[in-house]
């Protein structure tokens, strides 16, 4: 359990982004909101207290940084973000992530968790591109700075 | 907006447990989970970015107790806590707050998130008594430890 390893549901479904410090960011494949995917590299870790205490910091700064990079594609696809949500759950894939969503009041499950709430949407692919541009311009520059 | 209130709809659905560092620790009202509420006293926050960067590691300790105290709500109640579910919404009620719900695989929602699922079961007045001392014990020692 020593090799980090992405489980295949959380890769399936996502595109990506970049490796920060301690986790490797990757965009939800799933137009219906700006999403991005925080998977800390900590082998085995399936609940937070799993990680150290100062990969608990670093874990919240990057929550804070994927919540920049989200409201960066909701600002690119002309959505602009107006609620984060952002959780930690695995009920059904239990590796340790934790999930940063753009909502909005117009989108499709508001209020409600997007969890478990329809089907994913496929971007398009110039759509893809301005997202991921839009995410990576965010955590790149945040990441020169830090 | 300097003084902390905390929102009717958080209060109603909750009991108080304990004032910790930073959050206020409550025990939500719903018998079917072993479910905490934190919330954070800064004012006027809305998501995590609008607290302080020592507040925030500090609110990532108070998730990790408040998951040790869930854990021990559900041994009190005789089920077990398989895994824990962190989220910050406030799509409905906006002022900042944590959820940290522990879940089994035999409750009412899984393996969906439990926020806008069926409705709140209230405790039994023995069973209340139970979660909210079996929280406090683990509140209070790991309070005083700090």
């Amino acid at each position: 359990m020593d090799r980090f390893v992405i489980a295949p549901p959380l890769l399936s479904g996502s595109e990506p982004l970049v490796s920060l410090k301690l986790c490797d960011a990757r965009l939800q494949a799933d137009a219906r909101y700006p999403w991005i995917l925080l998977i800390p590299r900590p082998a085995g870790a399936r609940e937070l207290e799993h990680i150290g205490n100062g990969d608990r910091t670093q874990l919240m700064e990057e929550i804070i940084l994927a919540g920049a990079a989200v409201r960066a594609i909701g600002a690119a696809l002309g959505r602009p973000v107006e609620k984060l949500n952002v959780g930690a759950l695995g009920n059904v894939t239990p590796q340790l992530h934790v999930h940063v969503i753009g909502r909005r009041t117009d989108d499709e499950a508001w209020p409600d968790p997007v969890w478990a709430r329809g089907e994913a949407r496929r971007y398009v692919e110039t759509a893809l591109i301005a997202a991921s541009n839009a995410a990576l311009a965010v955590l790149r520059a945040m990441q020169a700075a830090a």
